[in-house]
């Protein structure tokens, strides 16, 4: 198996995670994403371009909304809200899952990667879970994706990989990560509000970036 | 937990899963159905006539269609061949999967199925997976069905239960189960060959249904 299949979303994280795979699979790397009705769609121009950068082809994409619609239950899909993390917060008890949470999001997302990377003779799944930020879904930790892919080897009968380097990563771990391995931030998009040309700089996952740059002490390149 | 999520495709083995798993929970079995652009869409019929006859809702169905569509590869969905596993098994060695496995097809499925029982509060998951018939699917035996287990109640920080009754039944064996528990056998369908009325009769789904019957050494009720 010389061939992974990559998770990339058009975020910070996942065009790290790209930089780390292509580092051991060249153009053996293929790029993966979903949409699933999402409205930070803007992410999957930056996805395209992340992966040109690296002589790639745009990713293959999986349309989950039918699948997502089906099960029900996620403000980040539904519009129910402003989709502000740090306004829903205000909402919830501190041991609640935020409302964004899709229930088994990365269960489903993971299965389906699977089955790809399957079709497509890869033997290695990186994605860019990661369980410290504000997510905390348990479907991003270690112990569900080691399980997961103990179950993905039986169910398909074949070595599968689930590899996360950065599961257990602070923004600015990862951002460092991403200049030790020349990622190309500057053409990631984290913003979660819906504009398409300038990050709000206001949202949650603005502010989450702007701080991990900050606390490396580097400018953010997508602002150069 | 008083809810279990029930996999009603209409066949044979999901008429007699929904007695087994009624027998437990009468009118908390919440019926789920998946729509993939398979053939036998006449089956969700029979799905639908099951769970009535049980005063259950009609199942809830999710659309995998765009999903399967990107991971492709199956002659199931694509059309590709005549959906014949008997032909199809002319054509390939002894050791190989079937055309018709679509990879993981299972693997997604659950994976669905357990984020909409966590959405509808159910704790437990009934299927009809069967590993003994002509499938040989590695995503429809114990090992894969345990460990898959393990993965949903850490991915989801909840327990849910994977039930399958039937995984080591011959057709016969589900027949017996399906006459203790008064399975309405005679509203399920088995046909692969996409008629709307009366059973093929040739293909090997309804050869399969016709000598499990034949062994138990009743007539089939469906054609009663």
């Amino acid at each position: 198996m010389d061939k992974a299949v990559v998770l990339v979303s058009g975020g910070l994280d996942s065009c790290v995670v790209l930089s780390i795979a292509h580092s051991t699979y060249g153009k053996g790397c293929i790029p993966l994403s979903f949409v699933y009705g999402q409205r930070h769609a803007r992410e999957i121009v930056s996805a395209e371009q992340i992966c040109r950068y690296y002589g790639l082809q745009a990713p293959t994409l999986i349309n989950l909304t039918t699948a997502f619609q089906g099960i029900g239950g996620s403000s980040l899909t539904s519009g129910a809200t402003d989709g502000n993390p740090s306004t829903e917060a205000v909402q919830r008890g501190p041991d609640e899952l935020p409302p964004t949470f899709v229930p088994g999001r990365n269960i489903i997302m993971i299965a389906v990667a699977a089955a790809f990377a399957y079709t497509h003779e890869a033997g290695e799944i990186y994605g860019g879970w990661n369980a410290v930020d504000y997510s905390g879904y348990p479907d991003c930790r270690p112990r569900f994706l080691r399980e997961m892919e103990h179950a993905l080897c039986s169910g398909l009968d074949r070595d599968m990989i689930v590899t996360y380097p950065l599961v257990h990563s602070s923004k600015a771990d990862i951002i460092k990560k991403g200049i030790a391995n020349g990622a190309p931030m500057h053409l990631s998009w984290s913003c979660y509000a819906g504009g398409l040309s300038t990050p709000c700089g206001v949202c949650d996952s603005c502010k989450i970036r702007a701080e991990g740059f900050a606390k490396v002490g580097i400018p953010d390149p997508a602002f150069q």
